[in-house]
């Protein structure tokens, strides 16, 4: 093209240029968030997953692949999607195929068919809060699963579970001293979302020694010593089944922490994306148990805030690039869910495929329908490989030296404590604090350089000061990597035992 | 279920239950920002449609249907999605489609099984900042596009461009005295940004009289004067081709526009959505005028940054509801930039299937393809059919009384002055003060309700003081309703010329 340009001559010829923004000028609450689930293991993780890309024979690794255990992501390892789920979603896209030779069975066909009717092309944006008829059925879905009714309007789909978390920590962080009682240890989409809210996190602790329960007399302990600090509790997570923890609440401990919320007027987020991952016995929601005390006590519950979220990335289902996920409001007054809906309009609408996939995930083949039985088969398979790969994790850890392992009850991960002896403990301390790190992450670092095996620190969730964990998902194919994982304790145990401290 | 629940003694017995809730104690940020384009005329209009839906026979309004020109979503209206999209997202949500018998064409095969192959299920999480692969086509369409390179690391893959505007905005408010330069009028997504990020939306205003052109000199001197005023500006917003004006800029005034970003050191915000969107000539992007300016005299320009946004919602390809887009960052600090990729961490990744969409959006069959005749006459036809019906809208404002329009040259709306003369302004303005209202607003509203058509007021979007506009998109299909427009708009000025003024 031409290079004679319509320079502004006058500006040309006497401004002098601005340096471009440093990390100095801009928002600092970006700066401080921190999100380990993608911080610096995996970082290091994708340069190294880099460097065999580029040199496949001659890269100098003892592995030859990353272990992806960083994330709950089941496709990026080898979980196959539901047939079901994606026969409808190719109809979605391409209409046409209601109209030529193929096998998909009829209930897809009259599926994708109803979507179309109530809902028109995925290619337009829906209603902010998601379309209607989506909407509808979530409602009857929540109203199936707990026997207590819920409504279209309450009902919010959402890009994932995060997008929800966003509008909630954004709406409710009111000024600097607005607190969110978060598990500690927790999903650091919290602290991060705290962080860049520029509010306060306030952690409570999960019991390890008790299955990772709550103790609800600290949560009331802590609501009265941050008062008396100025700190304004607006709400209490509870992430259940816990994530990275794998712990399952008791009913007791629930209603415990909905008497909380009805005292304090504080709104409870129920992170419930692992609903679908109970290992023993059924997923109970903080909505029904809700719902009971209410009607038992309207007068004391009746006004209790709930924010239930759920999502397609996780369980059986595992669609987490498909960005599915609800949100069931309760007790919120109007003109704060007003709000809410004005944050969702303002992102316009969440993507329609993954509206239509919450449809497909909450409101699955029926007995009788042709393709339920293919929809069972799969969903047990998958079902019980994560049961047997839980399993078989934990067992290694069981009999790892210097580690402190609890069974998994749901979700997808499993938290090992890394419990070294003192004559350990002390090298790896002066080793970690050398660099600047700490006791999971050298142990994280080095379990990567050796095996390939990308998992997180614990100090990313957080824990006890003083305790160092891991997190790792239980997802990855095969057996081969957890043998090499034992391996690797074997000799990171032994090394730092025959090591002489240098001070 | 039991109801014999564990409820707690201790607190069951002595608990005062606390209110929700209100209003005032939540985020104020979030109660301020508004955002118009599904704002009070939408939200009637929706009830209305209600209405109709309830009751078909006798709902009382004088029309059957809501016409929703309020937002460029063409797939809600008539606009058919394009077969290629179609055909390889179905194939990427069933790969089983690949192995059964149907009329798909060889290179949508081809190009499924390229995606398949290179980025895996579209159901597992991507990276952060998007799928490698489709980033490197995107950053060679982009070099393909401009003549100048463009580097797969500076491409951030987004839903819509409504997310990347979310980012930039939350990374440069620094504090509350951190502003952002942007267009009167403007795209409410910017001022509801800025409110929600606690920032300072400084307006800059476009040359009505001059084909919505900017003035490089009122932006400069607005430089000096928020800096007095302790306001430190952090971004020049652009929206080229506009909205809502659907004016396009020259590239004189992108050289001086380009020119301020670099004396001052603030971020060019390029909002190309609508490079599709341009009736007479090529689409110029900013990227390109920089990279010239950058040749010819780098000392002056190598350090401007540039945000450029698209997005696969508007244009020919309309694919709203898959919220597919990009942004590609040119000038930033590393560090900095590392932080933006910190944030879309957080949100995990865009939709896997939105990210597949750009991809064929930016990269469509080529000639000789088995795909590219029927690509090209859908295309060709989506495009003929826009510029019809902006012409065809354009004349009938012109042949209405009292209003001032300009010829569309880019984008999907139409944002027609509304010039009454004294005598039924005067009797407007009464009328609208007495209602808490603004003259553009009655008008709309007495416009959806007699016509069922449904825009927006002007001043959602930002007008100088004492003038009145509306934004429309030109998309509805069929004339009938823009008949109506012509009739409505005649009785309206005739009302109100023949109202007596009751003071």
């Amino acid at each position: 093209m031409s290079n004679t340009l319509l320079l502004n001559k006058y500006s040309y010829s006497t401004f002098k240029p601005a340096e471009p923004l440093t990390i100095h000028d801009i928002n600092q609450q970006t700066v401080e968030a921190k999100y380990a689930v993608r911080g610096k293991i995996p970082i290091i993780a994708e340069g190294l997953q880099e460097l065999i890309k580029m040199s496949p024979t001659n890269h100098g690794l003892p592995f030859n692949k990353i272990i992806n255990a960083n994330i709950g992501n089941p496709q990026q390892l080898d979980q196959k999607p539901l047939t079901w789920y994606r026969q409808v979603l190719s109809i979605l896209q391409y209409p046409e195929l209601l109209n030529e030779p193929n096998n998909f069975p009829n209930d897809v066909k009259e599926r994708a068919r109803n979507i179309l009717k109530n809902v028109g092309s995925i290619g337009a944006y829906s209603h902010s809060q998601g379309a209607p008829y989506f909407r509808s059925s979530v409602a009857e879905f929540i109203t199936k699963r707990d026997g207590f009714p819920s409504n279209a309007q309450d009902i919010f789909l959402t890009s994932g579970a995060s997008t929800a978390v966003s509008y909630l920590l954004q709406l409710l962080s009111q000024d600097e001293n607005s607190g969110f009682l978060i598990p500690i240890p927790q999903y650091p989409l919290y602290t991060a979302s705290i962080a860049l809210n520029d509010s306060k996190p306030v952690g409570y602790y999960l019991d390890e020694s008790n299955k990772w329960s709550t103790n609800p007399n600290e949560i009331r302990q802590l609501l009265k010593t941050k008062a008396k600090e100025g700190i304004n509790i607006k709400a209490l997570v509870v992430i259940n089944p816990g994530n990275p923890t794998g712990g399952v609440l008791t009913r007791k401990d629930m209603v415990e922490l909905i008497s909380i919320c009805a005292e304090y007027g504080i709104v409870l987020i129920a992170d419930e994306v692992y609903q679908e991952n109970v290992f023993d016995g059924a997923f109970l929601s903080f909505k029904k148990v809700l719902s009971e005390m209410k009607k038992e006590s309207p007068e004391l519950y009746k006004d209790v805030q709930l924010a239930s979220l759920h999502s397609t990335s996780k369980g059986v289902t595992g669609e987490c690039g498909q960005r599915g996920g609800y949100m069931e409001l309760v007790g919120f007054k109007p003109d704060v869910r007003e709000i809410i809906f004005k944050l969702a309009s303002i992102n316009l609408c969440s993507v329609v495929s993954g509206q239509a996939m919450v449809e497909l995930m909450i409101n699955p083949p029926k007995k009788g329908d042709e393709s339920y039985d293919t929809y069972i088969s799969e969903t047990n398979s998958i079902h019980d490989d994560l049961k047997e790969r839980a399993e078989h994790l934990y067992n290694a850890f069981l009999e790892m030296e210097d580690v402190f392992v609890d069974k998994p009850q749901g979700a997808m991960y499993i938290f090992p404590k890394l419990d070294f002896k003192p004559e350990i403990y002390h090298k790896l301390f002066s080793r970690a604090k050398n660099s600047g790190l700490q006791i999971d992450d050298v142990y994280c670092i080095e379990l990567l350089e050796h095996t390939g095996i990308c998992c997180v620190p614990g100090n990313g969730f957080g824990q006890r000061p003083g305790t160092y964990h891991l997190r790792t998902t239980f997802l990855p194919p095969g057996k081969e990597w957890i043998v090499r994982w034992k391996e690797f304790h074997h000799s990171f145990v032994n090394k730092y035992k025959d090591m002489t401290l240098s001070l």
